[in-house]
C-alpha cells in the first residue's frame, strides 16, 4: 500500500464514523499531511456544520503550507451553508489534493477540481474510488435518480420464512443480528412498513443502539388509513412519522392522524405507486430509506423493481411449514427465467446467524 | 504447527483424497517419517484391499525400523478382509505411532492401541482429532448408530424457492453449484430422491465429475410403485437402483420393475416409516444417503428428525412467487419456537451462488 492509499484510508475511516449523521451530505473524512506526518485530521460531522476539509485545515493551522490534503470526496466549489472548500485550500496554500471520488452533485461534478487546477495545485483523483462510492452510496444513487436508495431488510429461517403459520415471529434471528439491524435504521434517512406491520406488532421503529444513535423518519404504506390513533407511531413522539395513503383514505381520519402531529400524504392515485412515492420522497430531500415490511410490502418494492440492496437476516432454523409467511409473497411466476437477478455482495456470520446482501444485476458500478 | 501436527496433516490430505471411494471403510491415510524425513506415505484406496498403514510400510520398506508411524483412524487389531495393521506395525518395529481417532468399530475401538502399547510401542492419539472424525463423518455416524448418515441437498433462490409455480427448476443455481454436487454423489454411498421428482425430471442421478467418479446407488422412495417402466433410473445400468415401497403397492409392478433389474424394497407399512428404512440402509451396509428431493422428500425427513446435515446452495434470484416451490413444505406449526434448531458449519460463495452447510443441533461433537 502506497503513502497516497494509507493516507487516504485514513480519510475513508473518518467518513465511516459518521455515516448516518451528515444526510443529506455525504460522509466525509480529510487527513492533512506533511513529511509523513499527520498534521490535521477531520470529518463532516453534520448537514450545517463545517465540511472535512475545514476541520483538518483548522487543525494544522499554519503547518498546512506546502502540505498535502487526502479528502473522500471532491471539494465543493460553489457557497451553500458554508464556503467553497476549494477556496480555503487554496488560500491555505496546500500542495497536492488527493480525492477519492468527485462529487456527483451537478453543483460541484468536477468543478472543485478545475478550481483547484488554476489555482496551480496539484490534484489526483480516484484513489480508494470504489470504496468512497461504496460508503457514499446512497448520496451517489441520489444525485443520479433524486430519489432515495431503498434497502430491503428481512429475517427469515433455513427455509426463508418470516413466521409460523399463525403470524407469530419472535424471535426467528439472535440479538447480535437484532442489534445489528440497528445500524441500519441509523444510517438510513426514513425507515418504512406497511400497514399491516404495525397493526400486527405496533412497532416504534427507533433506532436502539448501545450508544443511541439517530433515528430515522418513520413512514408506514397505508393506503385506506388503517392505523389504530393508538399506535406508537402516532404517540410515543420519539422521531416524525408519515402515513402514506391513496385517494380513497377518509378525510376524517386524516385530519385525526394529523392532529396527533403525524403528517399525512395522500398520493394522487387509489394504491400507492411506488416510483412516485419515491420520486416525492427525493423531493423532500430523503437519500435513503429502509424498508421492514413483511412479504407483501417487500413484494411490491421488488416487483416495482424499486430497491438498490437487499439485507437478509438468516438464523439456523428450519420451521419447515408448508404455510409459513413467506419474506417474499409476490405474483405467481411462470418461469424460473422471471425470477430478479441479483448478485450476492457479502456474506458473513453474525452469531449463530448469517447475513447476507445482495444488489440488482443491473446495478454495477455506481 | 509441531511436527506431530504437520505429519498428521499430511496423512489426513492423503485419507482427504480417497473420500468417497473406501466406504464401507473409513478413508485413512499414514504417514511414516524418520529423522525429519518421510519415508513412507500410504492410503486405503478401496475396501478388500491393503490398509494405509500397509502402504505406507511398504514404501518404508526395511528403513521403517525405529520410525515413526501417524495415521488418521487407529490401527486395526482384528483379521478383517486383510491381516491387523497393528502386527504390522510391530513387525516393523515402528518406534512411535500417532493416531488422530480412535476407531469407533467396537472390532477395535482400543484394542489397537492396547495391542501396540503391549508391544512397547509408545501411542499418542487425538491429534488433529476433529479433523479427522469430520472427515469421516459418515463412518462415524454409522459407527454410533448402525444407520446412514443423512444428507440433505436443496438448491434455493434468495427467498428459499426450488420451482416456480409452473414447477420450472432448470436452472436455479450455477453451473459451478451443480458440479460441486456432484462431489457430493461421489462421497455418498446412495442417493435417494421421491418418485415426484422421477416422474418430473426422469433423472439419471450418477455422478458425473469432469474426472469421472463414483455412482452413488440410486434409492427412490415410491409408496405405490408409481414409476414409469420407461424411467432413467430402470433402463440406463449405470448403477444399481433400489425401489422402496409400502405395503398396497401393486405385486405385478414390483414384479416388471424386479425384472428391468432394479431391486424393490417392500417396508411392512402402508406408508414408508424413514426411520425404518434407514435401519433397513443400514443393515444393508449404507453408510451414507445423499437426499436430492423436492419439498415434501425432504419434510418428510425433517419431521422425523432423519438427517445429520443440510446442504444449501442459494441462486441470487429472486422469484417472489407466493405460489412458488418450497424447500421445506412441512406440516403448519403455530410457534417459531417448533422449528427445527440448526447450527450453520459452513458458508462459502460457489461462483455466483452461495453455499451453507448446516447440522442439527444436537449434532454437537460426533
Amino acid at each position: 500500500m502506497g503513502d497516497k492509499e494509507f493516507y487516504m484510508k485514513l480519510a475513508l475511516q473518518l467518513a465511516e464514523a459518521v455515516v448516518g449523521q451528515t444526510s443529506p451530505n455525504p460522509a466525509v473524512g480529510c487527513v492533512v499531511a506533511k513529511n509523513g506526518k499527520v498534521i490535521g485530521m477531520g470529518a463532516h460531522l453534520k448537514a450545517g456544520e463545517a465540511h472535512a476539509e475545514v476541520n483538518a485545515l483548522k487543525q494544522a493551522g499554519d503547518e498546512a503550507e506546502g502540505a498535502d490534503l487526502y479528502v473522500t470526496l471532491e471539494p465543493c466549489s460553489h457557497t451553500g451553508k458554508t464556503p467553497p472548500c476549494a477556496d480555503l485550500i487554496i488560500e491555505k496554500k496546500i500542495k497536492r489534493v488527493y480525492i477519492a471520488g468527485l462529487d456527483p452533485n451537478p453543483m460541484v461534478a468536477g468543478n472543485g477540481v478545475v478550481k483547484l487546477q488554476n489555482a496551480g495545485i496539484r490534484v489526483e483523483h480516484g484513489i480508494c474510488e470504489q470504496q468512497a462510492k461504496e460508503l457514499n452510496k446512497y448520496y451517489y444513487h441520489f444525485m443520479k435518480t433524486r430519489k432515495p436508495f431503498v434497502t430491503l431488510k428481512t429475517a427469515v429461517t433455513f427455509d426463508g420464512k418470516t413466521a409460523a403459520s399463525s403470524g407469530d415471529s419472535k424471535w426467528i434471528t439472535s440479538e447480535q443480528s437484532r442489534l445489528d439491524v440497528h445500524h441500519y435504521r441509523h444510517r438510513h434517512d426514513a425507515i418504512l412498513t406497511g400497514i399491516n406491520t404495525v397493526i400486527h406488532d405496533n412497532p416504534h421503529l427507533t433506532t436502539r443502539l448501545p450508544q443511541g444513535g439517530k433515528n430515522p423518519i418513520r413512514i408506514v404504506l397505508d393506503t385506506y388509513l388503517k392505523i389504530p390513533l393508538e399506535a406508537n407511531l402516532l404517540n410515543d413522539k420519539e422521531t416524525p412519522t408519515i402515513i402514506v395513503c391513496g385517494t380513497q383514505a377518509s378525510q376524517e381520519k386524516l385530519i385525526a392522524i394529523e392532529k396527533k402531529g403525524a403528517r399525512v400524504k395522500k398520493m394522487p392515485s387509489d394504491t400507492i405507486e411506488l416510483d412516485d412515492l419515491l420520486v416525492w420522497l427525493g423531493e423532500e430531500n430523503f437519500l435513503s430509506v429502509f424498508v421492514e415490511g413483511g412479504g407483501s410490502v417487500h413484494s411490491s418494492f421488488v416487483e416495482a423493481g424499486c430497491f438498490q440492496e437487499i439485507v437478509m437476516y438468516m438464523a439456523p432454523k428450519l420451521i419447515n411449514d408448508k404455510k409459513s409467511v413467506q419474506a417474499f409473497a409476490g405474483i405467481p411466476k411462470q418461469w424460473m427465467k422471471e425470477a430478479a437477478s441479483l448478485r450476492f455482495t457479502s456474506v458473513e456470520q453474525i452469531g449463530p446467524d448469517i447475513k447476507i446482501t445482495a444488489v440488482p444485476l443491473e446495478r454495477e458500478g455506481i
